[in-house]
């Protein structure tokens, strides 16, 4: 179902080529007066077509707003935002060949042939436009209760960016970060990851990478134990984002290898404020977020669509071949899925910001 | 909320001190035979007091069943589940000292100090005793699908099993595992992770790992795009498993260092079915599963609860203070925690399995 | 929450006077060819401007689908359908003098006066527009499965229409009376009726009403016991009408004069089908159908808009005043509530229909 | 699905002759104190075996707590409150002979057959004890935020008792008729009402009724327009009671004859409070309360079980037939249901009650 949320519930809908994109947003506060620029430059941060990295597809990506918003304020009642689609060139696609790593053959079998296949339809990575800005105003309201979200690539193929400091990471920290067109804590780090993005280009293939997003602000307190966890509903969420095929809270994966003594976030209060030494939790104990950053990573795979020849079937004739992608496709997505990620993750915190008690 | 599920649900419930904890399933089918037997096991395998590297208490974790079967056949009406606690002893605990890496300050914010702190409370590992009775439930009726899952230990601290062969394991590789008093692939490898467990439980320290599990003959086509992904089910439902901090599909975290070329599961078409050469994937494209085996990990970390003198504060006074944890703990939950994820995961898939179209 | 719905899922949004309203329908089947002259006449039954009985806004109600449907067809995803807003006149509107037996003074409490009041806003009857759009969808693809819904009125004010033979309707009744466009089974009540209208018309005053529905052909053994009942799914959709304050199945209140020798339906077996003698559960046992027609009787109160002078309070400056709302206001809605009861009745039902087992 | 509700919820489970009936209870505060001779008395209330005019059986329907509750005090975590069957004759059944008016049909169609038909199984009125012990625990939380309900018996056959004034009723009002063993406002109607119960057991025969219900203290701006108003939530609950078959808000039926100008309930302000002259909107506009008394009734249809032949069908061979139910009903459960009623409002309200914004 393309219904997500507890507090808030946002329903999503669009296929690639077809008329329109959107989302319908609903449970937010009236009264809430949004910063339409904000929203457009979130939009534009992950709009593809900005150089050589990212798919030569200009697409403008204008939100229209049209309902529950009067005079740039919200009225508490559903926000429903759709986006146009223009530009599109349905005829690189053909539907019967299956794309490897891609949705052909899962579709196909889903919606028995009926799904609109133009542009990966509703698989699209398109389709986390809207989401984008449902989290652009998520984050608008997370930000007038003080708690800031940022994103950074950790890394693309063999180059890694330096780690937020996951028990001492502020909002200037993620502000500075996210504000850069290619956001890497290290920008030395970041030419060479787009050395590595332009390599693959040239070389008919994609890389993937791991992007790091941390939240400061969350208070104490927020979340469930089990099933209403803050690590349940955001790998919900960012499970959600195409291509997302790992997501790890903290120390993540590295817990693996740690000892008790290691892994454990000592407790320490400063002016009546209980915080750990370290954050190996991510900001989450039992569930429930702890005051600390909440820190996590997804790992993106890449970009499936390569122009290599590769071995596939035809869906209607069962019969083994292959195939040449063509078409304009982006041999890297994680700089935009970092864009994606940080703002699915600001729905999700102001889902969870919500829980009553 | 304390209820999972679309097609099916459950709302868990319990306290680890309390009178008892339980399980309601709701959305299982009329007529399906349960082997009780099947499902005693599956509790046993979970349950502590299974030798020197788990806890020593001794609990017999027996469910009876209040509702929704007759004569050992399920009704098609909600089955309720409760196990008792005894065999408790709560004078370990000490409500205001809070332990490093534990839900107590959380517990303390989210609650208002109300919580059942004992022995953890609601946030302890025995609450998913009853998540390992539902999945036994869930099992019994996958497997009348066709459908087998297992589970095994992929790693603990430095030692590493092998793994799955993610596109050729079989029903009997995963039979042949999950029989096993300590599900490893490699039972030297298992007895090198007891050598560790124990080293680790002398040094009064404990550590964590990564379990691995599989399903196969999971029918292609369930699952959603979106919010109703395969990934964001599973993920959902594992992270409430206390511990897990880490869920990834398929290649998983390896994704990162991939080019698309290797990451990409080339299909071929064998006896009318498709397939896929390598399996990546983990089953899953576009949020829905392709027919491959749907393969995913999950990282645990250490049991938080260690004997050594940590630093931490006392609720109450807000003093920095000392803690030494007493009482009966595992120095590794790991291999208990590959029950719980099998189980868990089960009736995961389950829900999916019911999607319609 | 504006979200409806366990098998399907529509999200609804939209204010009056706002750039435009809609609807996401999540859920449906793909593959089924829409009859787009169909689901325009639908459109055409609610909206207003048909004569001298209705407000004199003309609303074309134009549906665009913005997705979930490529040629017709639809795709298996979510469909989207707006509906731009035009010709309104928002002058009439005082958001301070709150109209009797209106939202607008909970609506001022509920939002914090951040509501988009002009024109009714989010509480305005022309927000059922995208639901009689969705229960238009969904009314074809129940046909596909040979159920059929109708409604009529079955009294405005004091005059009353035939009812239904509740144990003998048949779809051939249904669309006889459907069809009409003042629908009533007996067209001199019809007459009447609208004498009555006019006569309130003239009086500054409004009348209300109830309509009856009816549906053949749904299977028996749909629904749940208890909260998912035939009775709960079909209530929580009816009473989403505003206007609507009485909603009662088969005999309704008449049980309440009734013996348990007259209420009981006896059970007879003819061709080897299931059949009641007579209907008065209304096709309804236990919460899930029966196989005979499922019936149901909507209350519509007056209109609350009349030009007559009421009391009231000015919300701004709590001071005690009277009233005159201007505008053009339906001196009865009954005619026009048919429709959307018939048509968001039809969601319920095909909501119900895809219950598993 | 048999769980409910929003901001807190329910999931109920059992059939009347297996081992236990029961309720999850998720969403509820920690630290409320509860009076458990108050829950006891809510049982006892709903209980059958108090004299002549309802059923034999004796049931003690004594509720263990097993979680969610230390001391008598809530921990916030979900509270499982179970009730185990005794007392239980089961011969009186015979599965196949359908019982008009119940849903021993549809239970077969629904469940295959599968379903635990003794006593009704899980279609048994016994399951609305669990509806109760929650209502009677959300009562005490509703009257600890000065929100308090009560039901009376509006009618029974031919004797209607006096109405609660719907603008005025008082929480005294409330508690003078819940106190009562027969709660009617008017005794001698009560007397007389008893009459009729008895006139129709004398005869073999049964009789149905209403029954009226009242909240006060309700604040102003809860609920939500469309699918959450006040009336989808209250009636989605109230339909899930055995037997209801109509509700109706304030007015309910009778708007149906009115008058806008008598309809509409005209404001004014006393104290900076704002009020209605007349209460016909039974506290609700545009699906939110507007902080007058909540008033509803529900019709409850005669009980089917009566001992008089009746004509029906032998669901295994298809045969008409006859049926002469035996075992120990009752001629009316009007006075019960008020309990169920009152109590099943009240865990509907606490769920509007926690509304955001």
């Amino acid at each position: 179902m393309n219904t997500w949320g507890h507090n808030i519930k946002i329903s999503i809908f669009g296929e690639s080529h077809g008329h329109g994109i959107g989302i319908v947003i609903d449970g937010l506060p009236g009264g809430v007066k949004l910063d339409m620029d904000k929203i457009k430059r979130e939009m534009e941060r992950r709009a593809p077509g900005r150089g050589s990295i990212s798919t030569a597809r200009s697409e403008p990506d204008k939100v229209e707003i049209l309902s529950g918003v009067v005079d740039d304020v919200t009225t508490g009642t559903p926000i429903a935002g759709i986006i146009r689609n223009t530009n599109t060139i349905s005829k690189h696609y053909e539907k019967d060949l299956l794309r490897p790593g891609h949705a052909d053959y899962t579709g196909f079998v889903k919606y028995g042939g009926n799904h609109d296949y133009r542009g990966g339809g509703h698989f699209s990575g398109r389709i986390t436009a809207p989401l984008v800005f449902a989290g652009a105003v998520a984050k608008q309201i997370l930000e007038k209760n003080n708690i800031y979200l940022g994103a950074h690539i950790l890394k693309i193929s063999d180059v890694s960016d330096s780690s937020f400091d996951y028990a001492a990471v502020t909002a200037e920290d993620l502000m500075a970060v996210s504000e850069k067109d290619f956001p890497v804590i290290d920008d030395k780090k970041g030419s060479l990851m787009r050395e590595r993005i332009l390599a693959a280009k040239n070389d008919l293939n994609s890389v993937g990478g791991v992007v790091e997003c941390a939240a400061v602000g969350m208070p104490a307190g927020k979340g469930e134990p089990f099933f209403g966890s803050v690590e349940s509903r955001l790998s919900s969420m960012l499970y959600s984002v195409p291509a997302v095929k790992a997501v790890m809270f903290g120390a993540g994966a590295e817990f693996a290898d740690m000892f008790g003594s290691d892994a454990n976030d000592e407790l320490y209060c400063e002016d009546g404020v209980i915080k750990t030494y370290t954050n190996n939790n991510g900001g989450i104990n039992g569930g429930i977020t702890n005051g600390m950053p909440v820190v996590f990573r997804a790992v993106i795979k890449p970009t499936p669509s390569i122009a290599r020849k590769q071995r596939t079937v035809n869906f209607a004739t069962k019969e083994n071949t292959e195939i040449e992608i063509r078409g304009r496709h982006d041999p890297c997505i994680v700089h935009r899925g970092a864009v994606v990620i940080e703002n699915a993750a600001a729905i999700a915190l102001l889902d969870i910001l919500y829980d009553r008690f």
